[in-house]
């Protein structure tokens, strides 16, 4: 039982720490999460981070896994209702957590595409869950599963992405227009793949 | 008549190598741009760089505004026609362009979204002046202006280049299929704008 409840609570440690990098990384760059400001904001120290992560690289790329999981687990669709329905509840997710979390994810972006081979492959995986989601739980009723099909929803995530990231920008247009144009543009490229 | 045909010549000079400079960054990315390489490849010299273009940094700068201004220049569309057939034709060169450039381009997007200045604005014009284009050249028969629209054909030319980047690397399917998914992506995605 010991043994048992001194595993536990280092697990939950782990994961209290976790939850801090998460925390700060929605408001800075990963090259901002430094030793200095763990100790700072929130009192972690350097042998801390060596015992549970092996360093502040592992740390931030266990802070990163984490951001990445949360996204997926976010935007998990609604199990039932109309494909659409849940395509919109989805995007809906996805575009809350870029807003909280804007300065991490653009870090994660830029970091990704710099060419940081372990943000590329966290990238990637997010990327390719969220898009295998799309022909997997909906089982081709929005689009019939092909080479062609997977490389138009690769293009709709890029324009997903850059049309979140440019709405936080610049802010010309509402929430809920974002929202349809981002959701609708999914349907409407499928048209695409039966001329 | 000597001074202008010394000019002349010092222009011409310059220009040579700045296409040398092109070809060679078609197949390599900007940091491969070395003096020692431009020594080995062509016979540049450190001094001929510092004469013309105030050092590799200049000249590498210099090299890819010249590429954006290709890009651009080959990317016109033809000045009559049906406004779609003349976006295939746009769509057909740029292809082209990233087909025949590709280590250059990826290296190009690489730079500009890791946060480097000079990159990113020289990217960031480029893709403006091809966006404008949409708006100006077909005078609102493909998309009316609007800040909706605007941010919509951001979201297609994201889409446009990651799927002709994807298409290099993976080559599921033919240039001809590309080519209709990427151009009649753009008034399929108009259709949401009418929502």
């Amino acid at each position: 039982m010991t043994t048992s409840r001194t595993r536990l609570s280092s697990e939950e440690r782990r994961s209290q720490l976790l939850d801090l990098g998460v925390r700060l990384f929605a408001k800075r760059s990963l090259s901002e999460i430094s030793i200095d400001l763990l100790a700072e904001a929130a009192g972690i120290s350097r042998g801390l981070l060596y015992h549970y992560f092996g360093g502040l690289a592992g740390f931030q790329e266990a802070v990163v896994r984490r951001a990445a999981d949360d996204l997926i687990a976010r935007t998990a669709p609604p199990e039932t209702g109309d494909p659409l329905e849940r395509l919109a509840a989805s995007m809906e997710a996805y575009v809350d957590f870029v807003d909280e979390n804007y300065e991490g994810y653009l870090s994660l972006m830029t970091g990704a595409k710099s060419g940081n081979e372990t943000l590329h492959r966290l990238y990637d995986e997010a990327r390719s869950a969220l898009i295998d989601r799309i022909f997997v739980s909906d089982a081709g009723t929005l689009l019939p599963d092909s080479p062609a099909a997977r490389l138009l929803v690769r293009g709709w995530a890029a324009l997903a992405e850059e049309m979140v990231l440019e709405w936080k920008r610049d802010g010309s247009i509402s929430r809920a227009e974002l929202l349809t144009l981002v959701t609708g543009a999914l349907p409407d490229l499928a048209s695409g793949l039966v001329r």
